[in-house]
């Protein structure tokens, strides 16, 4: 099996501060690895050691959107993040979403050709 | 009880740019809300809606290490996070700790003077 990982794709067309993303990152690691834990403990534990994240960019929520898109049509686990709105943005702005953690390969046919963050 | 949050602290004197620092604190919101799931599953299901998240910066190691004294002379929870130095850091740079999640006022008597990163 590839080695397990956690993609976040966080938009940068959003006016956030490296505190402020790196909250909402947070947000999505702890949310996409619940969900996995709970849907896929094998892939979950497999992860757990390492816990390898890799945090990319999209230019907005139409290329967020797409990631979404292609993780549901791969029947992979996403977890998508809105933010509650009470400090720097709109409430329910769409910030960053989750694939994973999940094998490797998977992923990769996904966001392989998004840039790091 | 008030309110339960999760308050991480940032190393700012490493070359961390912002996609790496989001991975770290991702690490250690994991960490964190993991660890207090299992010791403390009462203030896990209190923080769990909301998940209020605070990334606070620190100077360096030494600010750091006084954070996690505090903690464990308050006898909150806490998950310190090492870089695995595949990539812009030294193995094992201490990078972040996570306090919490655990009550805001008992948090904040710790970490209530430090900037938001």
């Amino acid at each position: 099996m590839a080695e397990i990982k956690q993609v976040i794709a966080v938009r940068t067309d959003l006016d956030m501060g490296r505190g402020k993303i790196a909250a909402q990152v947070g947000h999505a690691c702890v949310m996409g690895s619940e969900h996995v834990r709970k849907t896929n403990p094998d892939w979950h534990r497999e992860w757990w050691g390492m816990q390898k994240k890799i945090v990319v960019r999209v230019d907005g929520l139409g290329d967020l959107e797409y990631v979404r898109r292609r993780a549901i049509d791969a029947n992979l686990p996403w977890s998508q993040i809105s933010d509650a709105g009470h400090t720097q943005l709109e409430p329910g702005t769409i910030t960053c979403i989750s694939i994973g953690p999940a094998p490797g390969d998977l992923i990769d046919k996904i966001t392989g050709d998004l840039k790091l963050l």
